[in-house]
């Protein structure tokens, strides 16, 4: 019979509140601390987006836990992206040619509550709000606290530590700072940051715009999404340089220059943001940064997880995904060496670094392909090819972000590797003009495009990995 | 007129002798302070590589400084890689086609020695030993410093301030640690490590071994290699996992289990190591880490060059010509920009972050070609049609190593992009049975070989161009 070992995790986010109802209800003793209070009952800002995109990954996790039909009580169905021109045109465009393919925009607060809530329902189960982690002393597996509202420090040593403390760990900061072993670490930021606004609810309290679409305001250097609340309000973000080009962070210091650039680049969302002046001004400019680590695991001891151990950036709506991905992948392993706790640790990481670092790189690269949307006439004309051939051939062709959002049995890294040579022999054909490529091609022509696809693909995966012999 | 700056250099090492060198010959006043006591007249084991390969760009930097000759009296010449197997045959592949192109083995601290002393010739440069760096205070220009033989503190302001404190560098800290701007950091480590030996002269001051080439075992998943010193010597330095694998430097903790190990795997080798033993047990296991960060400066008031901004693994032997490279650099950017730091820093930056990143991704990967280079027979035939390319069209082909060493006028991304699409072309066209490479290829068949090897390039070039506007 399993020993009921003490687990401390550190975080009581949307992957420490996952983690924990998932050990509790594999029969663990757990504790969790959390450095803010009680997000259920304090009204708390915690300076990270208030809405998420949900996709098949993270309810694949959620499921695991029994609270799958809970989170998607409080999803928002967005079925595509609505792009907005600069004269406020829109035209929109699905997230796949299949018609259950879609991301849910979702709560952080809320989503976190009702993990909380169903964690709550455990006895073997604490949340110690309030209890901020200060250093990890990795030698004795102690954690060293303070009590925010006493400011008192106290030490709670348990046999293993989970640190899923977010992209500013704590637990991962030990790991740097005490040098037991080679930590391998990176911390990349984009030149771009982003700030949050807010469409409000039309006063009887329904959606000024769509809420069935991300809102995309396409514009190169720049670029302006919105998500839906079940509120009847949006959450807006704004992506833009901060020092760099015409138009910055740095540069839009007065209520005159923020309106100008908006009347310009984005009227019809300017005429729905009554506060922008006001929320420019409160809203902390955040920066947009990638975490990649290793190891995530000392000895037995210590594990991080999610953004302690891979913060990615947010323009694949993966960065929740990936993390409840990590509790799924990391049970399925318990399953098969409960209670040894190092052989868990080490074969979590050795099955899940390259998917980790694999969602950090598409998330980064996405970014391009977002804000070029419309530019670019290339992707405009893959795109008609790709929804046609998975609209024709669903049990066949998958694009790299269908793959990636909607196939959770498809590691990251395989969606990226075979993602990407997708996407170049496409781009390839199109430059080259081997393919003809229109909106209402025949089920023959389609039928050959997809072969010609698929054959290219496979020649870019095979030279790929007869190079890669030169560089293991 | 231009100003006379104070200019303060931290580190005088390789990177930090050399920058301080070609500071003062452009008229500023420089003051360089250095942790370690004068290594000329004090024996000291800075913990770092005893021999280094110097290379056509580090002579081109040394050049500039007008102590090339200097330097070359120094020198001894590798034409080439001397391979000894299991049984102690030897095999030798030079390292290019062209008979000018060659590596040279040089002493660390004679180079760095000749250095000092060459800066002891101008009264505006002035050398403080002994002075340990502890942090910069990067608002007030202030470095703060250590006396190491009084333990007194003392501090030193400046106008402009470089850190050429190599991979540990303290101004590099100071950038992590003051959050005066988002710094993006990696430091990414091998599961190998490596340990320096000995193989010494013969009675008579000979060299055991040939001293014309650097000496290789490759064995896959460890290596040894020996370069040779002035005094007869050569330095051996063994590449092993730290933990993995059957035989790694944690499992190698009694001389039989040493003594076994290279009786099996380096018998030629062992009998010439006579204290293996004793420096296994006394000398240092090194890791192998590379360093990318950036920015690299803040304002126009500090800089951080060299290993400082991107310490490399030693497999390229690439380290000490990238940080002389780096000197050549910036030298050209102040010709343009004389005394607006800012501008100076900048434009380095965006002319050379490229490169540095370049050549650290081409000495991690160039490992696994050199430890495999005998076990893959793909290699080999591809080195026999380069050696034959280069050979009878020296004007025309480059591999990627020549190009990397012996081509200071290429820069590093373009030589390991043109480099790496060359070595796909050449490796798929050997899988895909496209060509066939012999040993006495006629004129004819390798210009019809080149011909095909550089479309072929091409089109990986332009294959890649159109597949990278998916991700800029």
């Amino acid at each position: 019979m399993k020993q009921k070992e003490n687990i401390l995790i550190i975080g009581a986010g949307l992957c420490g509140s996952l983690l924990a109802l998932r050990l509790a209800q594999r029969g663990y003793n757990v504790n969790v601390y959390e450095s803010r209070p009680d997000l259920r009952t304090t009204d708390i800002s915690a300076g990270r987006s208030i809405n998420l995109a949900l996709s098949d990954r993270g309810f694949k996790a959620l499921r695991l836990a029994n609270v799958e039909d809970k989170a998607r009580e409080i999803c928002i169905p967005m079925k595509g992206r609505l792009m907005h021109d600069t004269k406020g045109n829109t035209f929109a465009s699905n997230y796949s040619g299949r018609d259950n393919e879609y991301i849910n925009s979702i709560s952080r607060g809320d989503l976190n509550g009702m993990l909380l809530t169903e964690a709550d329902t455990y006895d073997n189960l604490t949340i110690h709000f309030n209890s901020e982690c200060e250093t990890v002393d990795l030698d004795t597996n102690t954690v060293h606290f303070k009590n925010r509202n006493t400011n008192e420090a106290f030490n709670v040593t348990a046999d293993v530590i989970f640190g899923t403390d977010g992209a500013g760990s704590e637990l991962r900061k030990s790991y740097f700072l005490q040098r037991k072993f080679l930590f391998s670490f990176s911390q990349n930021f984009l030149t771009h940051g982003y700030k949050e606004l807010e469409i409000p609810a039309a006063k009887d309290g329904s959606h000024q715009i769509s809420k069935d679409y991300l809102h995309i305001w396409p514009r190169g250097e720049y670029m302006l999404i919105a998500l839906p609340n079940l509120d009847g309000s949006f959450t807006v973000t704004l992506f833009l340089s901060h020092e760099e080009g015409t138009y910055n962070f740095k540069y839009l210091d007065t209520e005159d220059k923020i309106k100008a650039f908006f009347q310009a680049q984005f009227p019809d969302a300017l005429a729905l943001i009554p506060n922008i002046a006001e929320e420019f001004a409160n809203n902390p400019t955040g920066a947009l940064g990638t975490i990649k680590c290793s190891p995530w695991y000392y000895k037995g001891n210590t594990l991080i997880l999610g953004d302690a151990a891979h913060a990615v950036v947010p323009f694949y709506g993966q960065g929740m995904n990936a993390s409840f991905e990590d509790v799924a992948v990391l049970d399925s392993i318990i399953d098969k060496h409960e209670d040894d706790w190092e052989t868990i640790f080490k074969t979590y990481q050795s099955v899940r670094k390259a998917d980790a670092d694999a969602i950090g790189e598409l998330a980064e690269e996405n970014y391009y392909e977002m804000r070029d949307h419309v530019a670019n006439p290339m992707f405009k004309t893959k795109r008609l090819l790709e929804m046609q051939l998975e609209k024709h051939f669903p049990e066949h062709y998958f694009s790299k972000y269908s793959m990636v959002t909607f196939n959770e049995n498809i590691g990251y890294h395989e969606a990226m590797t075979k993602g990407r040579a997708q996407d170049k022999a496409i781009l390839n054909m199109i430059a080259d003009n081997e393919i003809s490529i229109t909106a209402d091609m025949t089920y023959e022509q389609l039928e050959k495009a997809l072969q010609k696809v698929q054959e290219k693909t496979n020649d870019i995966i095979d030279d790929d990995n007869v190079a890669k012999t030169m560089h293991h």
